[in-house]
């Protein structure tokens, strides 16, 4: 802290012009809790668009990169360079920037998956950041708060050895064959890779299942389809789960199921008890202990708590989905400080898993749904 | 119809003497719209049992019997003989008693699963009932109102080709090592059949799923789990299914599943919308036309109706399981007066694809969960 | 018990002829627990109604009356006369067969309100029923399972002192001007009396308020509304209200609510929890004890008992309406039988304190709302 | 727009120290769509607080005030000077602040209530702002976007009519006597004014209740009530409402309602539909067209839309209190830049219509809930 009080991180962006979607989210979350300010970007590889969509953002114009390598090699050198950086392109440019960043010495905040190929996950962890630079993967569903709170229940025995895991993510917004800019490179293997919906979603669902309840995942079964004629990915996802320790499993994601906004759901059955939540409602989760009456715990509560659980405002009013956003970016400031070691927040290895998982789900599902191990 | 009016159908029973749950939720069936009346019974093979309960349940002493066999046999001698029979015995009592019944010429009504081994429901289907008595499969949850509307809404594709179906049938009340009558024979081998949760509750959901949808099935991949040390069956189930045409499903059952009471629930997924409904609320169902806001009908309320859709009374007034069970009955003594062919009633077919639903999950679980054909 | 066994308990009916909705309630709940059987009726007025409606109920035509002193005189002689009588016509036809049958000595059911006049009402507590016959009123929504373990509840200190009470009782049939059986007599002054919503849903509210709390009123503010052109009756019904003790409380009636089929609900709130309940998902309550999280109650799980409450079906299978309603026959069996004192039961005390609401507050409503004491 | 694009509108604060609830919320309202900078605060009246929350807000120490007097003063007379300040002190420091702003020409932004006295808020409405110096009043609950399209729906008459208003803010904090900074001067007539729940909840209701239906308050009848042995002020609000052309309402207010976190609720019935929304869950809304389906509007969703109504990311990604109160900032950005007129904001014509609220249902709970026109 200067005389002047505390000074914000210098952040910088790579993707997220306008019209971009995730990109306006990091903005936000970056912005919410006061610890960023954004002052560099390659907010477009088409000049035009990086230089307009930077003056709206107040960035100086001499800070409006086209180029991230560019743009990280110059940041390095500057005195008041970026510190940070959030890359929010498709999935098929994710390799190249973090590289560059890390190998440059700027903290990374990387969109999830962490990259179209798991060849490219693995090789961004054999990789030497400059100067210790630390990563963060914007798995943002485990920063609601009750998901902390609920990995802090298993973790603390409250529902007992776990025995079955019911996750789902089912959205609607591809019941149709649509064309836009969000639809178009989600469903074009060159820019997603090789899973459609399960890289999209699946993946956050199953990550949320790794982080809540620890178990290591022994083989999956997995059914993919793609409903809707001409689509060369998967919009629909299957997939039966065996962990290590006897816990079986079921994932089922889908972008074509009608009345479906964004259903992320999870629900966790120990041999003492049960927790159930979903991300549309998020500020309340059941927790059921066989032979009592059911109990709704809610944000902000009794019984609200745990390791890494905070809430902004008091219970009943309700947070969502920008500030468990905003937790991660406002956590990955206090390691950037030095302040915290940021045990909750997804790293590269939960990236390269999370890559791994969808590879074993399309080979599975190519396998006649052969059990399979990763 | 006598000068008197409307004569009641005599009705017999086997097995539900005192302390029985489902002979007990048969008789109420059978009472709820004044369309039987019990009149004979062999309610127990103990004899002190059996006389007890026909007395409280005010039957004849002489029609009090401990020999489903002697009963089939004398009351099909009576003038005044039973004319239709409730077999509410455990699984492997159903074969014997159908089998006599029906060859002396008397209906039979039938709980679920239609026996313990699929053999013995393939020979039922092959004996010749007596002046063509009728058989009532009580799978039950099918005439819940809104799930007749479901089925008449899925033929009149209202939802489109359907894509996705997801079932789940989660109860808890054997997560722990429970010994008492309802749970023992349950999970005993040579009572139930191969299948503990599986034949229990997941027949329902399956056939529940058949009777909505229409949908057959093409092969299944099944992950059947015991938990609780020391039982011999499973109390967990994982279903893939897929079904001809395309369409993909998923299937949970499990009986060890803290805070489920009797969580059945269906949801229907289209090319144009779909369907949502849970047994335990059963008045309500969300119907979700893809890009139009969601809907919630209700029993009774606007849109409300369909191909042997009724409602006892109006909306908001809830009706029951009860209900559900009694309108089985209704719709059966119809039928039996001939004023119906009974064609949304649960037949012997039913119930043998029911249990070679069974016997193939089973197998494919035993065989590491390879998709099985049946 | 006769050598037979049980003996049902012999039903007659006046009202509830083809077309009419509560009397054919009564029947099924008369029918539901296998107590009683529907063997005489006036249940028409009109011959060929009273006639026909006899043959499709079974009745013998010599005990198909159009008057019902006529039956009442009849019955009483017969060796197998009825026991007991329902009386299901509109509120204006209540007072002349209560009183007839209770001076025949046949034991009385009579739906609610007791009267359409409080001087009737008065009239019927003071005439002498012969050999002691006894009286039922259908206050319903009293009998389901989880309103009378609130009742326990409260009366055993859960939620210490009460403060508040919220009751609220929403339908929307009436929200335009309908013309039909049902509407017309309870719109017409003549037959309801003074009270349209107030009289027909109000006094559930209000009696279900009693039941459960046990509290005394003080005196109640009310504002009445007609809000569609023509209608003679209240169809809205706001006031507040304050309860000896100091609590306070407030009930809103309506039958002009869009959206609402019948939804009453009952909320308490007391120094140390509270409880919250709806009809139309009767199986569940909220009891809300204060800093610790809410739990939900559900008809046959944890905690589930007290006075007088009992299921005949587990938790997770829903009872509803007619279950609730057949409740009050069987319990009033019972008194019939000898066997329980009814003290649950809605008694004449109880239909003239609904009488004296409805009149205190149609008068307060003329009074501008001032606070009236009944 | 300068030459580095859009910059942030210079932003002051007037109370909101360490420890501060509702100062934060503004900071963050004011951070999360980029629109302010905070630079100059008074942020308590105690030095050392002053000095050590501007400190860490990242405040010049010459911009951080004791006294807001001498603030005005000299942030007026500074080119960087700030061009609004926040008001969020304790309901009696509202009024010298917000008159001292305004009449140094800077505009103003000023939590709710408006004032602790009916006389200080019209006094503001006489005052005459230096350079047209514009005045935000944080009627938060208005912002919800689901709220806004609401007040559109009753605009465009989807509802017909409004016959009936049903309000109710219920929270449970104050249940028992508690001690700490939000509950006392809460409970303090000289700091909170006359009204105690009613002037802390009660106004939100009443508030959002003219908001959306538009609808003119004819007159009330009121019985406040303090449960809390000591306590001066009103811990429960009951009041009925008489609106202009005929509609009724009701609204409820309470601090001792267990189980109700902050349970803001609005329903609104009209000839034609129902419309029904909580706070708690606040991305969806009931919308109930008389004979149709209930539908579930959400934010985000189809139909979703109307004047003012917007949301910053798509539907099934909750957006809550947070947000909203955001959006009062975003918009009052806009109205600051000339770029909006401000219609849908909350005005001191709003503050003082709630504080005439305040005092009229105050008197009539002292005349006997005598119906009192304001």
């Amino acid at each position: 802290m200067t005389q002047n009080g505390k000074q914000k991180i210098r952040l910088g962006m790579v993707g997220g012009g306008q019209d971009a979607f995730i990109g306006y989210v990091h903005r936000i979350a970056a912005r919410l809790d006061g610890e960023y300010e954004l002052v560099a970007g390659a907010l477009s590889s088409r000049p035009e668009i990086a230089k307009s969509s930077a003056m709206e953002l107040g960035i100086a114009p001499e800070r409006a990169y086209t180029d991230f390598k560019e743009m990280a090699r110059v940041e390095a050198k500057r005195d008041d360079g970026i510190e940070v950086v959030a890359i929010v392109t498709p999935n098929h440019v994710h390799f190249g920037p973090v590289k560059a960043f890390l190998e440059a010495g700027i903290h990374v905040i990387c969109d999830k998956p962490l990259t179209a190929q798991l060849e490219e996950a693995i090789a961004l962890t054999q990789i030497k950041p400059k100067n210790d630079a630390k990563f963060l993967l914007t798995d943002n569903y485990t920063a609601y708060p009750l998901m902390r709170q609920a990995r802090d229940m298993v973790k603390s025995a409250k529902l007992g050895k776990i025995r079955i895991v019911q996750v789902e993510y089912p959205q609607d917004w591809l019941t149709e064959d649509v064309q836009n800019k969000q639809a178009d490179w989600r469903m074009d293997p060159a820019k997603s890779g090789a899973g459609g919906c399960i890289g999209d979603i699946g993946t956050h669902a199953y990550n949320l299942v790794r982080f809540v309840t620890g178990l290591q995942t022994e083989a999956i079964s997995a059914e993919l389809t793609s409903f809707v004629p001409g689509r060369q990915l998967d919009d629909n996802v299957h997939i039966m789960m065996r962990f290590e320790g006897g816990a079986r499993g079921m994932l089922w994601a889908s972008q074509v199921a009608p009345g479906n906004e964004n259903g992320l759901q999870l629900r966790i059955y120990g041999e003492k008890a049960s927790l159930s939540w979903r991300q549309d409602n998020p500020n309340q989760m059941w927790f059921c202990p066989f032979g009592e009456p059911q109990q709704l715990l809610t944000r902000g509560g009794a019984g609200f708590g745990g390791e890494g659980v905070s809430a902004r405002i008091p219970g009943g009013h309700p947070e969502g989905f920008l500030e468990a956003f905003a937790t991660l970016y406002a956590d990955f400031a206090q390691v950037i400080r030095g302040e915290n070691e940021g045990a909750l927040l997804p790293s590269l290895a939960d990236g390269v898993e999370g890559m791994k998982f969808i590879n074993a789900a399309v080979q599975s599902s190519k396998d006649d749904g052969k059990w399979t191990k990763f």
